[in-house]
């Protein structure tokens, strides 16, 4: 395929400079661009292998004066069009100055620009600010080949003539296929005239699978699903794979939920219920078949050409998605069945709407509390790239805590329940439209507003009746919850440690008392026909004990690498996404660090399976960095009962938060019937 | 597990000689047997790794002087029993004079044998006396291993704690466990204790699998089926893979035979019927499923035992029971979809009855004619390892031939038909209770004598009636018409033209006038309720064609070899061993060879099967082979014709067959009504 000898016309050599690589070398005149590429080892894409159908290795020549190269490019440095490119150019249209790498020759010095979009390694820019890029290397490609007819003297197989085109067209090892494309070869390979184009893995070490082919040039694309199977939501991003994408996204409740709200239920379930696992196993694998069908819907493409699929999730999620007993998982030593990435193939887990070659990709997990949710968080996030000292807060039922840098990455999990969710909350909802999602309460009239999901008005804002009128306001989610607390905690309506005053304490008639405690009225609805949504002892004391499980497994993260402090905060999971980080920090949720170092990465374990799924380098990166991340158990660790006792107070009884007092004013009232100090004192 | 460091009470180093092996060293004084034979590379058996549980590492120390060796073992050169073998022994019995290698330590000099039983690598000696033996290599051993229970600081998950042990305690690199597996791995390991049987795979360089595994020690044995596929039987050999014993052999009617009789009518089936490939693959595939079943019913074992399949068939067989439309091998150029060897699970082929781990080895083919059951041959033959040429003859409705020695190996297929199944012989039928299987004829009288196949006694024997009284005189079988016509050529019945003689030409009656042809009356078995049997003049034709492409297809190869003679003759194929030599020869069916030269390998496909089953080398072994072999392509070489015309006569127009002519008398009359020798000239 490439050409080393001079053609017959060549009479010089000429400078091929490659941009942006900057990869250079001296070429026979005559020499396809596509050519001198390959033997420079510059990343330009081709599916077709140089037959001028895939359009892939477009690039742009570059003319004039180059000092930076020393080269001049004259206008006829390439041959003139060919009739390919004029054909390619009247169906499908060339943008301007390009040129079809595999069609425009060598003739004098030149320099060539390879577009973003004509490299196979390009780097996909996230809309994070500060993460970093992914470089696209993914398991399966397209490739076009020309395979030898069969011939009754060289009776080898037509999968052993198509090996060996991908061999000497492509530089692909060895080659296996599995059954179901096995029995469509031949008829493929005469159809397409000898030319097939194959979805070729190359995910692992062993030989290259062919996942499916079809005859000819397959103008298809290659799709994956990246999937955060998570307790309560599976989140499915349908992703373009030559690109990195995002063509789909959509959730879906885990129908596991009416097997038990959390993962302990479900273990439980799973115990109580001989074949309960097996029930929980086929509900999640239906759901993610019926994910697969409903995005590939949505993106107009068939399920079929979904040939890769990777998952994250916590253990006891992976055990009940692999079939997998979770009982382990419910009971010291929470011994995993496997804790390594797993590769498989769709049909191991039943999948029947994705491609039937279609492989999976589980990320490893880190420990039997601490998932490839958490493995995925690393890998978005990269903690062990960090050059400060980063703690990651993946906040859900279970907090996932990554505290590291260069040196050393620690992970943990801590059992906050669901209060950060809105469940255990008097008025609390998940977040829907209606539901308070941002609190202030003013520190002199002690009133509050608050906006719902669905509306940018404040609730003092003219025409926030109107705004909420069709989905009224019916409670408060999670970050609601956060900021109301918070805010309470600023307004003096709480004192440190989590008592809410009295109106006589107060001064406001919003404290209500509620038997021997006071709540605090945000909303009255009920002339509307409404809730009253108010914050009550008890949902202080829920907020209370999520938030101090987080801490106390921060901190005791902080203890095992000996520092009393952190340089930055990131904040993960989607809920993460919504937490204002002053509330948080007057809460006492995560430590203290100036608030503008304390960022949310969105859905950051959603990121690493889309990372994995766009990169085979990106799968050994994440086991390599799962084998290196220290385990930290809080179940049996003392100090964590310290720290959590502790860290019960608001923000905290002992540590000072002087970067959060820097920014707030914290007053200290006591509403505790002993009066002053004293109840903080006598614990 | 191995100990190399001296026990506290050792104080000197002792020589320790293995036999057979003559493998010697020297190791500190309380080494056990089993550890010395490890450090030194005997091949001395363990499923248990040492624990004394298992038994496998039998060994029979020697004692007195060995001059050979340059050693003197007295009495006290192994420790003495200890509780563990006297357990042993209580419980089970150890056969006088043997230890169990792991518990016998070393005193003094001394003598080892390892019996044959106690060696993983034993050879099988198989029935044929010149054939080579099998040297056990199974892709599956069991494997006893004792796992680390989990820790909660030391997060990894069961599996990889297992793939540890492996590493540690066998030796084994990366491990893998197939889903089903991994969901019974935790429950397996906390029943025993953290000791569990493993059933590991290594049949090729990818990772090792754990193909199964059970709590504790598994008394259990591995099994597998070597399967050879034919186009009107499957047999399948049940054979244990510890020492490669056949437990249990059984043979089934392909079902294919509803779809047609033979392979091109089956191709035509599929070409006619959309699906029709489809019906007769699940057909074939519920046949071996049953046999299965059956076989591990008659051998008494679990099929949930049977952990490895290997299969030879032809390439149509092949096709069809891999789900992969065999249309491509019913015309030129006869395209293979693959001709490697091909590597599944017995879940790829909807096998249900035998373990879900259960790994398929199909071997390799060697063309669009000449299938895995020619290489499976090739493999139980090695005509690559002779000194001499030898001719391999595998026949049936295609004959399968191997032509080579050291310096070159041919192979061809020969479209033979069925005559020589009993198939367009008017009297035919399949070998069963009844046929005529042997027949003389006096060349005086002209009277034929027979045996039929469930009676030894001749048909002018006494008693001869009443013992086939219960079956009766049925037809004729394959090697009963090879003879018939043979007879009849040297009892001068029929002239070296292949036409019968009328009564007068004859002087005998039972040549009766059919039409304007003889037939030659070998039983009448009208008056008992039978059939009469003659052998007529069409099925003298259908002989012809049959030996004169079997002789043709031979001597292409001999062409291709540059030799006009062979120095053996071996006949393959259940049907092969039934074949008298000196008939098949008066036939013209095989080259002219001294008859001693010809021998019948007895079904040498499936012992090929048997090999592979057996041994991972075996299969590389024959990948290699058949990577060598040369394939002639009969069907489009103008000499196939010429030598098929030659060959008609019987036994042949132009070769001489000196050797055949040294030891029987062919008359030569000429029964055309031309007369003389006028009718062969005109030819």
């Amino acid at each position: 395929m490439t050409q080393t000898a001079p053609l017959p016309h060549a009479d010089a050599d000429a400078l091929v400079v490659f941009t942006p690589s900057g990869k250079r070398g001296r070429f026979p005149v005559g020499t396809p661009v596509l050519t001198a590429a390959r033997q420079l080892g510059v990343d330009l894409d081709s599916v077709c292998g140089g037959r001028g159908i895939c359009s892939k290795c477009q690039v742009t020549p570059q003319f004039g004066e180059f000092p930076k190269h020393g080269v001049t490019v004259t206008a006829d440095a390439l041959s003139a069009w060919n009739a390919v490119e004029e054909r390619y150019d009247r169906v499908r249209g060339l943008t301007a100055g390009r040129r079809l790498g595999c069609q425009a020759r060598v003739e004098g010095d030149v320099v060539i620009d390879v577009p973003p979009e004509s490299q196979v390694h390009r780097q996909v820019v996230r809309k994070e600010a500060d993460a970093r890029e992914i470089v696209m290397d993914p398991a399966t490609r397209l490739l076009l080949v020309q395979v030898a007819e069969p011939d009754m003297h060289e009776p080898r197989g037509d999968l052993e003539r198509l090996a060996e085109a991908l061999r000497a067209e492509w530089g692909v090892g060895a080659v296996t296929a599995p059954l179901p494309v096995l029995a469509k070869l031949q008829g493929a390979l005469r159809k397409g005239g000898w030319q097939v184009t194959v979805a070729l893995w190359t995910g692992d070490a062993g030989p290259a699978k062919v996942l499916d082919l079809w005859p000819g040039f397959h103008e298809g694309r290659v799709y994956g699903l990246a999937i955060d199977l998570g307790s309560t939501t599976i989140a499915a991003h349908l992703t373009d794979l030559r690109n990195g994408t995002v063509k789909a996204s959509a959730g879906a409740m885990n129908p596991q939920i009416r097997f038990g709200e959390d993962l302990m239920s479900r273990v439980s379930y799973a115990m109580m219920n001989p074949g309960g696992d097996r029930e929980m196993t086929s509900a999640v694998r239906a759901a993610i078949d019926g994910l697969a069908k409903g995005l590939a819907e949505e993106a107009g493409i068939g399920a079929r050409d979904i040939l890769e699929i990777t998952v994250v999730c916590n253990p006891v999620m992976h055990h009940l998605l692999l079939g997998i007993d979770p009982v382990e998982l419910g009971q010291a030593p929470f011994a995993l069945a496997t804790s390594s990435a797993v590769g498989l193939e769709a049909r191991d887990l039943g999948l029947s709407q994705v491609n039937e070659g279609a492989q999976v990709y589980v990320l490893p997990l880190i420990a039997g509390h601490v998932g490839a949710d958490a493995a995925a968080v690393a890998l978005a996030e990269r903690p062990d790239q960090s050059d400060d000292l980063v703690l990651t807060v993946d906040v859900g039922t279970n907090a996932e805590i990554l505290l590291g840098d260069r040196s050393r990455v620690l992970a943990c999990s801590s059992p906050t329940g669901p209060a950060f969710e809105g469940a255990q909350i008097s008025s609390g909802q998940r977040a829907a439209p209606g539901a308070i999602e941002r609190v202030e309460i003013d520190p002199a009239t002690k009133e509050p507003r608050f906006k719902v999901i669905g509306s940018d008005l404040w609730s003092d804002d003219p025409g926030f009746a109107e705004a909420t009128g069709a989905t009224g306001v019916t409670g408060i989610c999670g970050s609601g919850i956060i900021e109301a607390v918070a805010e309470m905690r600023m307004a003096g309506l709480l004192d440190a440690g989590g008592l809410i005053g009295s109106a006589e304490q107060t001064g406001t008639a919003r404290c209500e008392p509620v038997g021997r405690t006071s709540s605090y009225l945000l909303w009255d609805g009920t002339a509307q026909g409404g809730p009253r949504i108010s914050v009550t002892q008890g949902d202080i004391r829920a907020i209370q004990l999520a938030k101090s499980a987080l801490y106390a497994g921060a901190r005791l993260l902080m203890d095992e690498m000996g520092l009393d402090k952190v340089d930055r905060v990131t904040l993960a999971g989607a809920f993460g996404a919504h937490i204002s980080p002053k509330h948080a920090m007057v809460l006492g949720m995560i430590p203290d660090v100036p608030l503008d170092h304390v960022r949310s990465a969105g859905n950051a374990a959603g990121t690493g399976a889309r990372i994995a799924l766009c990169s085979v380098a990106a799968r050994r990166e994440v086991e390599g960095l799962v084998s290196r991340i220290t385990k930290v158990e809080t179940a049996i660790e003392p100090r964590f009962q310290e720290h959590f006792v502790a860290a019960n107070a608001i923000p905290h009884a002992s540590d000072p938060f002087p970067n959060l007092r820097g920014v707030v004013t914290l007053p200290e009232p006591s509403f505790n019937a002993g009066g002053g100090e004293g109840r903080r004192r006598r614990r």
